[in-house]
């Protein structure tokens, strides 16, 4: 086989047999096929598209192309939940503790990342004493006992799909729908779990910013994952603002901890409860959607769900004086509020703004070098549809330097305020399960 | 400028500014674009096409790259005659006395290439004695003398242009219109000449397979050199079978002597006397083509061609008693006939596996360190449209070696024959001034 034959095949929009997928795959990986045949080969499935069986032998070969995850000393079926990225998405602190409850062995890799705000594992590092240096056996004992568990990743997980997202970053091909889904779901593959829920974000502050192309994503994941063998289904949610209020590493933990309390914001509760009952049922603790909410609605009520969260970060040497007094987190030094210039309705909060601006505070990586100050975020008040006066607070800003034009200019950037009024968002699109 | 937010604009369908593709060509001719980028651009190329105004860009960008020759030493219309390829075409042999006998000046600059047969230079050679080492001054006074002369090709041409094909080769985007005719101008260009007369070879034994394409292929580049101020016009003219009779170095000699006696191949007469008088139309050496045509039988009639192709060799050290004598230019030991296996009509002639039967007898160059054999090559019998009996010679093979029967497996399986009768093809299909 020749790599030039590949991309003549794919250009000229024939589907290529799996044998020819592996062939582009595993010559990549281990450089006999270069860059620039790659890139060619990327922009002509850029817009000749692929097959479903195109692409989920393309995510196969990723999977096979490092180290894949054994799960198989875990009990229970393991339900992963992958999110395609927003703005303070504070969903797994909330869900990981929230199905543990149920039985549900959550059995979570972490790596740092880059971002807005750190990642699972800088956010958990707000409560004193808190790690992940453990070892496998004892990561899989925790799941087992305490069905809650974070390791941090290891091994070589799906090194074709890094080399390849490298390349498609500086070729303008990354918002290739195929190209998309198996990147995602040769990763979630690779990390062993039995079944996956996918939360597909669309609005202005994620990269799907439409939600016809946030359904295909989804359907073309969902089908994937179920092609594989891999239970696998989708919410499509809202991302035209930030997810609940708290953006930032400490202040998305005492958000995740009011929410398990049943106090947290209204939408970050609602989202926690979808996607957390499609874990549920898939998990088959529940046979319906609606039951499953119900059990998850009572391990809150009953305080069952905060009770496993202490239990997991305490395993981990997590300080859980902590949670009970939320106040003893990180703090930061200065709370400077943001006041409204206009009287009327927010109609707009741009997510990726506000983003920048808790990133602009530190509290997130702009490169992997830099350094994240777990104290400081935004915490807003206004969300799309609430009215403001003039003076109110839009947004308080944690920080630890007084310096905040800078974020306060992108918070006013990021806030749209209308005169005439406006309905709230709609969180839920839609819930793709084939 | 980013690189690539300019693969992105092409891909999304936009055109690029001129600052644009100049830092694309000079970017990538420097190698601060590396070829990853540059491949997925072209591949964006191909899929959304570029405007006249980009793709005129595209081409001086091109040229601009490397030298550009400067012909201004030279009196009168520089006129040149550029063939996209084909098999058998002798055009160039015929059409460079042709024209100069007519006072129009033929400066022409040579290398050898890989191919069928070898390139002009390499037929040249079979009269013995002929040598384009020459200085550049005595090629100007040459041209101005006698009208015609050719030197080897010397200084960097269109550096960008070689990269960018390379790179196009090995990633599926030869066949992009823009790219094609950007590729080819560029070289034209550079060459320095004031007017020029593109023969676009269209059918089975062409780079076009398909008519629509050819007139697409002329049309960009009729444009491209209008636009760029050279008077351009294109023919597009038949391959569907090899041009003339003769394929092979010293047989096409042979073969473009006879036409400029008037007893050449009808095709290959009609072909030359068609770019002919649009070459002699654009020096302004007449106001019609009509006019033209009358004036190039003349020249021929007269012995004028002749003499001016004679005188030319001899300037060069060419023994010019091989013209006068053709049994003198370098002969093949054996010459063996193909007969026809069946009675009929020809069909079908592939112009494509008739060149490799002769560069299998080592007419041409398959590598650039391959030896050509002057003497080897075949003579056709028997085109389109010709009746033939069993036993009819088809082609003769011209051969240093009895060891043929893979040529003629070649020549067998290139030849149809039909039981009914066959129209013989048009050979000149379109003729594109704007």
């Amino acid at each position: 086989m020749r790599m030039v034959d590949m991309i003549e095949k794919k250009r000229d929009g024939h589907a290529l047999t799996n044998e020819e997928i592996s062939f582009v795959i595993n010559g990549y990986t281990d450089g006999s096929i270069p860059d620039y045949q790659m890139s060619a080969f990327q922009m002509a499935v850029y817009f000749q598209g692929m097959t479903l069986e195109e692409t989920a032998q393309f995510t196969m070969a990723m999977v096979e192309s490092g180290d894949q995850v054994d799960l198989s000393a875990i009990e229970g079926v393991k339900v992963d939940k992958h999110s395609t990225g927003g703005v303070g998405d504070t969903t797994t602190l909330v869900l990981a503790p929230l199905v543990a409850a149920l039985g549900i062995p959550v059995a979570k890799m972490s790596g740092r990342g880059l971002g807005h705000t750190g990642g699972t594992l800088d956010k958990l590092e707000s409560v004193p004493g808190f790690h992940i240096e453990i070892t496998d056996k004892e990561f899989f004992d925790l799941v087992n006992t305490n069905k809650i568990a974070v390791i941090g990743q290891s091994g070589n997980i799906t090194p074709a799909d890094k080399k390849i997202y490298s390349l498609r970053d500086v070729t303008a091909t990354v918002s290739s729908i195929p190209l998309i889904a198996s990147s995602i779901m040769s990763k979630k593959i690779a990390a062993g779990s039995d079944a996956i829920v996918l939360d597909v974000k669309v609005g202005t502050g994620a990269f799907m910013k439409d939600l016809d192309m946030a359904r295909e994503l989804a359907g073309e994941m969902v089908q994937i994952g179920n092609k594989i063998g891999r239970q696998t289904m989708a919410v499509i949610s809202d991302m035209n603002q930030p997810l609940g209020y708290a953006i930032g590493n400490a202040l998305e933990v005492k958000e995740a901890v009011e929410t398990l309390q049943g106090n947290g914001p209204e939408d970050l509760h609602e989202l926690c409860l979808t996607l957390g009952s499609h874990m549920v049922r898939l998990a088959g603790k529940a046979d319906s959607t609606e039951e499953a909410r119900k059990m998850l609605e009572e391990v809150i009520q009953n305080g069952k769900a905060l009770e496993v969260f202490k239990l997991f970060l305490q395993a981990q040497g997590g300080d859980t004086s902590v949670i009970d007094d939320l106040s003893k987190l990180p703090t930061a030094q200065y709370k400077i509020d943001v006041p409204a210039k206009e009287a009327g309705y927010v109609s707009a909060i741009t997510a990726d703004e506000i983003g920048t601006a808790a990133m602009l505070l530190g509290a997130g990586r702009a490169t992997k070098e830099s350094e994240i100050d777990l104290a400081v975020g935004l915490v807003l008040h206004k969300k799309i549809g609430d009215s403001v006066e003039v003076g109110e607070s839009l947004v308080t800003i944690h920080s630890n330097t007084e310096d905040i034009e800078s974020v306060k200019e992108k918070i006013y950037h990021a806030y749209g305020v209308s005169a005439s009024k406006v309905q709230p968002v709609k969180l839920v699109h839609d819930e793709i399960t084939r």
